[in-house]
């Protein structure tokens, strides 16, 4: 039984250190970890344009396991899955789903190591932050557990399809010391990257934050977070950022300055649940709201990213321009999914 | 963004036409599309028999979306995907189903949208007429979606497979102008078809009609609309058939009446919660149960049709009969989604 | 229409006799048909463990119907589908389940005559007591029906995963008078069973101890039942197994007696809601739990089986006791299931 800290950047170039593995974090990752899987998630992109799959992973079974709603998630991984030629069982735990075991008492080890007699591998989203780690590391598995998301803890692969959005929409460079050359990123400068609105609550804009910071860019990284003063980020992350001299961090307020000569301008919802006094809400609803007039005064390289759903805080008006690219960057998700489960599978 | 309008009659004998179409209402087949669709429907029944499906749609996913629940049409849209060697992921929208995002908010052309970012069509399901058109015509959406029935609006793949049943269990003829001469079917003189039961309610029997109306046939077209006072056949159906004057209607209140000389009866049940009054309901109920003493005297040659599921408005006894061909006309539903399927997907 | 009765001992070692046959009950195997099903089971472990499956039910479907939910009988017959190469339909009939045409008053019969129209074969699992068998040998349906349980009724797939791992683990030998010759098991003398813990409501252990008395064994059957006194093995169970004179049967309350000599402790559940008194149920717990104090006193080779889940009735430190069966139990599920599949979808 691992911790997950002696698994720190266990994950490398060579596809051999990924294979059987589980894939609890991103700390588990190098950066030249993160080349491979971009790289393998690019060759996705192209296999799936060209043929719409292969069949790799021909009758090899994923157990796609769910204790809490997430349809993207759960049908991005059953789809990358199927374009590699493999299949899946899927079991709802939420409520009304159709688990019964753990309705009888089952510790969710043991439904994992059930499930897992059947399967090659586990895809598992859990509410419990920690739980996903302790089935994998701890519960006596024997094949590899991807992390789906647990509680305010990881949720890896939506981080590694952002960082790999912005790596591939812009061109960006990583420090692969001793890693195979595969030239420059068309992207020059320091990487100036807008966190808009929920960052207080926002486990999405955290990891980004934490991964972009741990990896090793060329490039300087601005991280410029934009907030009401109720919903500004976390000190556990900027003090996680501040150890990494590469990453650099700047508070705003104000959406038209923080966009100034920014690449990425990353939105998450502002909600209203989350204010304890509606008056502080409605002082700032509509500052975080990304629309056409933002999009005329902002770069004209700056790309848009939005985990999704959204509700209203990105005008669908914006949906047309070129620089929205939150429907690529969920397509993206499907690519590094499958190149998570090809290389965790033996199949790069 | 077309409209429906423009679309009309757009789905030809040219499978080009097909290929990438999305398929809202029937009104966008013209009647040498239907010969193809019906053509390739039998050439897929041939298959199912003798091998079970072929490859023909290897590596593509489906996304099965369903806010309401319906397991036939689900079900038969997935096996036939499965049977032609494609897959599907499968959205449960309905009540204690596994869409997390519309929950917070997200527009079903934005859950669409993303879906589609894994698969290569969406089947949708959804109870708000309309609803469907506008994701499939005016949502932004670039892959092409299958009505599979919005609220009392469309459900075209019923009407298609319902006609379909007719088509082949008789052999009509239809008048393809400049279409590929497909010899005449068996079938002579009018086609004789018994709509039966709740006609004021029922959305299949609607469109039958319509379907039926607007089809080019060889064969003069008596529809008998047979149903107690208070579930008549509605005007706004007996306006549009009107205006085809190969087509003519017929009111009858007694069943026995009414088969006779028909070539086709389609049962529909009389639902006693559709009555304002009880009495009303105890006055015709038992009137349009089809028995074995209407199937006496009923001709040699009339197929029984009906959507399923029935209660006891057929009683079991009638199962056995040759004439009973419900349970093929589910098949029908099989056939004619993977001919659907085949076309859209441009592997016909 | 047959009843159990006239198919009783029909499904043999000629694998046609398995083709397109409804699998009810477990009195439908002869004992050269367990050998048949057992020797296939251990092939499909073989297949899985070399090369995952393989494409032998290539475009069959399996209609997967479950009224009750059971995660693992139905994901290992999914997975069991799907390593053969085939696929499968899920309908959920439970609460909150995709099932829309059983709310509207449709019989069971008539769903499953539905689903088949789909599909090849149907997985059912209903809570009421003879209701699979009902549909599968009068409900009119035409392709095979596998009860995969019906309320207190038959599980036939888990009684024979059960029955496979104890051949399969400790050699048993099968008195098949005119089957192929296989050699002797490895197992000598008499082979002796504790079923353990809850025996009054258990329908695992009904259906084991049954199996076990009416198949021929080359050894003498030593049935122990170690229970509470309020939770003994029920009479019908005793007097079936009574008339076979190669069974023996024998009273415990005290587990630790007796496991002496015996080569399976079969674990089941006592659950306190059993009892109409809590002082009972008080004064038994934890007299039926394994743990290691037991083991360290059982026979050095002792295998110890559970139906799982499990709640405390094994201390998870017996897990890595290498006699610890019940995962490599679950395992043998798929296979078995992949077996019966092969066999009744012929392609064994």
């Amino acid at each position: 039984m691992a911790t997950l800290t002696e698994l720190t950047d266990q994950l490398t170039s060579d596809p051999a250190s990924w294979e059987g593995s589980p894939l609890i974090s991103v700390s588990q990752i190098s950066t030249s970890g993160l080349q491979l899987l971009f790289q393998t998630a690019q060759s996705m992109r192209s296999l799936v344009r060209s043929q719409g799959g292969d069949e790799r992973l021909k009758r090899r079974v994923l157990a796609s396991v769910f204790y809490e709603a997430s349809t993207r998630t759960s049908c991005s991984f059953q789809a990358a899955m199927m374009r590699l030629g493999g299949t899946f069982i899927h079991v709802d735990g939420g409520k009304g789903g159709n688990t019964s075991a753990s309705k009888k008492g089952e510790s969710l080890e043991d439904t994992i190591k059930c499930l897992e007699c059947y399967t090659d591998a586990t895809v598992l989203r859990h509410p419990t932050t920690g739980s996903v780690q302790k089935v994998a590391l701890g519960g006596g598995t024997v094949k590899p557990v991807i992390n789906a998301g647990d509680g305010v803890g990881e949720h890896p692969t939506q981080a590694l399809l952002d960082f790999f959005t912005i790596w591939d929409e812009l061109g960006i460079s990583l420090d692969v010391s001793g890693g195979e050359d595969v030239g420059e990123g068309k992207h020059e400068g320091p990487l100036v990257v807008v966190l808009l609105g929920d960052l207080k609550h926002g486990r999405t804009v955290h990891s980004l934050a934490k991964l972009l910071a741990r990896s090793s860019l060329k490039h300087e990284l601005v991280l410029r977070y934009c907030s009401p003063k109720a919903l500004e980020m976390p000190e556990h992350v900027k003090d996680y950022v501040k150890d990494f001299p590469n990453a650099k961090q700047e508070l705003y307020t104000d959406m038209i300055d923080a966009v100034k000569g920014a690449h990425v301008l990353y939105v998450t919802r502002v909600q209203r649940e989350r204010f304890e006094n509606p008056d502080d809400y409605n002082a700032v609803k509509g500052a975080y709201v990304v629309d056409k007039s933002l999009m005329d005064v902002a770069p004209s390289k700056m790309i848009v990213m939005h985990p999704l759903p959204r509700v209203d805080e990105i005008s669908t008006e914006v949906d047309s321009d070129d620089r929205a690219c939150y429907f690529r960057q969920m397509e993206n998700g499907m690519f590094v999914r499958m190149a998570i489960l090809a290389l965790i599978l033996g199949a790069p």
